[in-house]
């Protein structure tokens, strides 16, 4: 019998607008639709980054809030992830929404080049962040886009700052860090799993890279698609 | 027969003091000596950092041109390689004295976290730098803290601004990038034979893993170690 697998939607993202495309939902409206729409389709996690006015990427705690609200209301049972991710965010109020508990947090463990830009995620933000997310009950998903980024989270957790079954995704196919390579991504499953074994994963390719990424998770039998 | 093996010197680095080690060769006549000490006990390799008065690390050209005329004058043929390294200079100092030509200079190719700041090579002053050594004729000694950065060299020589044939050292066992393992070591040194089979190749270990790492480079076939 085929295993059940978790689908995941990341209904916004960080970076696209309206002017790349009509379908990205911004406003705290189209997000609950947004998500209510793939709920029904058959997700089950969604990835939620909040926008401002102006669609810059936000932190607004009480935008997350309101997007939160309405998933629970709309989709009983979603699980809902909050992105700390950095792209466009003040580093100090990545936590901010934290104390909101949604079920999930993304965290990224360590620092790459983009393509573009450094990706920063310092090492006292970090610790920060696993603090803040341990504080509120929140599952952290460690966000891996190189080999040494499992290793950091690997010593979070023998701090205790987190547990030892995180969700881990691999995101591949960011321009200046990994890759979607075939055999990148045994590579990033094999550390992930010997420092976590027992984690969940899944594992993410940009762009065009999505449904190719995808079909490699799955069939290593991923616990989770998006 | 045993493979000849280059012996590598780092004289200098970037960060320790005399306070540190009463040994450290800060000054340039210090850094000329210590250089022609290395070269007598059989190294034929000297990377260097330039420091200013106060012992923090410098991108001043003159230093540089100072210290490679001495080793040129007291040590000859050893290969002079400067560090383009990041830490505590400013960016755009960094490539400052690649005009005098050396023979190598060290070209980090991603960015990674150290063990309390973020180690940023911006995209943009990777391609930078290796336009200068390229237009100085300065080979670059590839280094590499994460998976991803042997990746991005190879995009650096299919835009032409690097050859097939960098020397690439390993980085391992600074924390928050990767520790220093075998099993790391394999997975480094495979990927970058794929994508340079024709590359020379060391590792370095920080600090107390500094002999173990090389003990698992001379295992290896290494064509330095340092
Ligand atoms: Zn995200
Ligand atoms: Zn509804
Ligand atoms: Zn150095
Ligand atoms: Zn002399």
């Amino acid at each position: 019998m085929p295993e059940p697998c978790i689908i995941a939607v990341a209904i916004t993202g960080s970076l696209p607008r309206k002017e790349d495309n009509p379908a990205v939902p911004i406003s705290v409206a189209e997000q609950i639709e947004s998500s209510q729409e793939a709920f029904e389709a058959g997700a089950s996690l969604v990835h939620i980054h909040v926008r401002n006015d102006d669609q810059s990427s936000s932190s607004e705690p009480t935008r997350f809030a309101a997007v939160q609200a309405g998933v629970r209301r709309h989709c009983p049972g979603m699980i809902v992830q909050f992105s700390t991710g950095g792209r466009g965010r003040d580093p100090a109020a990545r936590s901010s929404a934290l104390y909101l508990k949604p079920d999930m947090a993304s965290l990224s463990t360590g620092s790459v080049n983009f393509p573009s830009i450094v990706y920063e995620n310092h090492p006292a933000l970090i610790g920060d962040l696993a603090t803040a997310m341990k504080a509120n009950g929140v599952l952290p998903e460690i966000e891996i886009f190189d080999l040494s980024h499992p290793h950091t989270a690997r010593r979070l957790a023998d701090g205790a700052l987190i547990g030892e079954r995180p969700h881990i995704q691999f995101v591949m196919g960011v321009q200046n860090a990994l890759p979607a390579q075939e055999r990148l991504l045994d590579v990033l499953l094999g550390e992930a799993k010997l420092l976590f074994p027992q984690s969940t994963w899944t594992a993410a390719g940009i762009g065009r890279k999505q449904t190719i990424v995808m079909q490699w998770a799955l069939a290593r039998g991923a616990d989770a698609v998006r």
